[in-house]
C-alpha cells in the first residue's frame, strides 16, 4: 500500500453489495422522476436512426443564453475530462485539491505531469488568492467541489481566469444550489479559455444515461469535438437534455436545490452534535465531508450496520480520517446519525 | 471539389429531409422490435445509478464462447475505431476499400499515414491473395463489406492474420448473414492478433443507443480500455447487449438474415433487369452496391421521386458511378425499381 490516493476509486463501488443505504454516491433519490422516464421511453421507438444533436444543443444554448457553437454535448462529464485532456496541450497545468479526482486521472493518462494545489481543511478549503500559481495554464476546479461540498464564489473563481490560461470548472454539482448563484456557465467576458462542465446526473438521476455538456469557446470545442468518436451521445440522452432544460425543469431542479438545503441542515445539526465529527467550511451541495479520527474503521462499521459512505482517503489533500456523506431525506438522515452514533461511541 | 473522398460522409445525413423512403441507411426496418423496446424501457427506473458492465459482458462472451477478458464493450463500432487509432502504433497501416471510412479517418485523425489496399469491382471486389502487403502490421477490413455488399471466405480473412499483425475485422453487418458463417468472432487459434468489432445497431435497430463490441486479445483490450472515458455504455445500452446475446433474440436475427436473403434475392432481379445498372460480386449484406453511368444525377433524380439511396462517391474506390441501395421488404423495392425505372430512362 502506498501513500498515494487511487484516483480510479468511485462512490459508485462501495454500493454494489446489495441492501446498503446508500451514502455513497451522490445521485439524487427517487430519480429520474417519473415524466422524465416517461418521456425517455417515447425515445425508444426511434432508436432506429443514428442521433441528431440538433435540438439538445440549441435547448441547452438557450438555457445557459449562449450560441449553440458554444456548447458540446458529451457521453456524461467523464468524457469531457478525456477530451480536454488529450485535446490541451498544458505547459503547467494545475489540478485544485481535494476535489473529484478523474480530471487528473485523465490529464495523467494523457501523458500530462499534474501539480495539486492544496486548499485547506483549516481555512474551511477556501479559495484563496494565492492558492493557484502565476505560471499555470491550464487550472482545473469543481465549484462547488466534491468531496468538499464547499462553493467558491463566482468572483473567486473567474479572477483565476488570465490570457493564455484554459480555466476549466466543474460544475457538475452546481444545479444542487439554489439559483446556481456561482455559476461561470454564461460567462463569456473573461479573459483566456474557460470551460464550463455540467452534467444532468446529479439532480435528474441519470448516471445510467451518460450525458453531460461543456460551455466554453468555439474554437476550443470544436478541437474536443473532434477527438469524439462519431455519434457520442445517445437518443435518450439527447432526449433527456432538451427535457431538462426546460423551464418546468428547472423549476424542478431548483425545487430539489431548496430542499436539499433543508435536509442538509438536518443533517449537519446531527453531525455537530457527535463527539469527534468535524465539518469544516460550510457545506453548500448535496454531500457534507466530515474528518473524524478511525473514519476507515468507522466506514467498515457503518457497512456492517446497512450504510454505505464514500470513502475520503482516495482524494489528494485528505487522508484516512475523512468520509463523505451524501444528503438524504431527514428520516434516513436520523437513521444514519443513529447508527453513526453507535459505531464512534467509545 | 478534390477527388478526395469525404471519409466524414454517412447514410444518415440522406435521409434527414422529412418524407423520404430510407434505403440509405442500413439498418432493418420495423426495429428495435416491440420486446426490446419493452426491455429496454424497464431498464430507464435504474438509471440514477451508474452503469455495470458485468452481465452484459458476460452475456457476449457466452454468446461468442470467449472468456470474457476478451470482450470490450463500447459505444458504438464507432468508438472502437478511435480506441484502436489511439491505442495501436502501426508502421504500416492498410485499410482494404472500398469499405466503411471511419476507420481510415480514426486513423489519420490520430496521425497515422494510412496506405489503401482496393479491391476491385473487374473481379467482384474479390479478396485475392495479394491485396495487402507483406509488411502491414495493421490491417483493417469489413466481412460482410460496407458498401460493395461482398462477403469474404473466413478462410481468405483468416490468412491475412501474421505474428507481428494486428487484423481488424469489422463485421458490423455479419449478423445479416444467415449462420453468420464467416465470422472470425469466435477464432482464438490465429497468428498475430486478430480484433473482430461487432454492433448490434442494424439487426436490431439500435443505432441511436450506441452499442457495439471489440472481440480479441486480453491484452489489446486493456490497452482500449484504458483510453475509454469512464463508464463508456450506457445501462439501456447494456441491457442490450444481454438481450441481443440470448438465444432466442439469436433465433430472431437469423430469421432476419433469411428474411433479408430473400428480399435481396427479389431486389437484384429487378436491379439486373434495368439497363445500364451492374452490381459486382455476389450481394450478401442487407444492401447492394450498384454501378450506373451518372448516378449523382439519378440520386437527385430518386431524392425528387421520394428515394433516398446512398452515394458511393465518398467511398474510395469507387466514384460518381456508383449507388449503395439498403434492402427492404418487396413491396418496397418494387417502387423503388419503378422509381429507379423511370429515373434512368433515356
Amino acid at each position: 500500500m502506498t501513500d498515494e490516493p487511487d484516483l480510479r476509486h468511485h462512490g459508485d463501488a462501495e454500493v454494489r453489495a446489495a441492501g446498503l443505504v446508500d451514502l455513497a454516491v451522490n445521485v439524487r433519490t427517487g430519480t429520474p422522476p417519473e415524466w422524465l422516464r416517461a418521456h425517455l421511453a417515447a425515445t425508444l421507438a426511434d432508436l432506429a436512426a443514428y442521433p441528431d444533436q440538433g435540438a439538445a444543443r440549441a435547448a441547452v444554448a438557450g438555457r445557459h443564453r449562449r450560441p449553440v457553437e458554444e456548447v458540446l454535448l458529451t457521453s456524461g462529464a467523464a468524457e469531457a475530462f478525456v477530451l480536454l485532456a488529450r485535446t490541451l496541450r498544458p505547459r503547467h497545468a494545475v489540478v485544485v485539491h481535494p476535489q473529484f479526482t478523474e480530471p487528473e486521472a485523465a490529464l495523467r493518462d494523457a501523458g500530462h505531469t499534474v501539480h495539486r494545489a492544496l486548499l485547506h481543511a483549516g481555512n474551511g478549503f477556501r479559495l484563496t488568492a494565492d492558492a493557484v500559481p502565476e505560471e499555470a495554464d491550464l487550472v482545473v476546479l469543481g465549484n462547488p467541489t466534491n468531496p468538499t461540498s464547499v462553493l467558491h464564489p463566482a468572483a473567486a473563481v473567474a479572477a483565476l481566469a488570465r490570457p493564455g490560461r484554459t480555466l476549466v470548472v466543474d460544475e457538475a454539482f452546481m444545479d444542487t444550489v439554489p439559483g446556481e448563484r456561482e455559476t461561470l456557465a454564461g460567462r463569456r467576458d473573461l479573459p483566456g479559455r474557460v470551460v464550463v462542465l455540467r452534467s444532468l446526473t446529479k439532480t435528474w438521476g441519470l448516471a445510467g444515461l451518460r450525458i453531460g455538456y461543456v460551455l466554453g469557446p468555439a474554437g476550443l470545442l470544436g478541437e474536443l469535438a473532434a477527438a469524439q468518436p462519431l455519434w457520442p451521445v445517445s437518443t435518450p440522452a439527447l432526449a433527456a437534455a432538451v427535457a431538462c432544460s426546460a423551464p418546468a425543469a428547472l423549476a424542478e431542479a431548483q425545487a430539489a436545490a431548496e430542499t436539499v438545503a433543508e435536509h442538509r441542515a438536518h443533517l449537519l445539526k446531527g453531525l455537530t452534535q457527535l463527539p469527534g465529527v468535524r465539518v469544516h467550511g460550510e457545506p453548500l451541495s448535496s454531500f457534507v465531508l466530515v474528518e473524524l479520527a478511525g473514519a476507515a474503521g468507522v466506514r467498515e462499521r457503518l457497512r456492517s450496520a446497512g450504510f454505505a459512505v464514500r470513502r475520503g482517503d482516495t482524494f489528494p489533500g485528505l487522508g484516512a480520517d475523512w468520509l463523505r456523506i451524501s444528503v438524504r431525506d431527514p428520516a434516513t438522515g436520523d437513521r444514519f446519525l443513529a447508527a453513526l452514533a453507535e459505531v464512534i461511541r467509545p
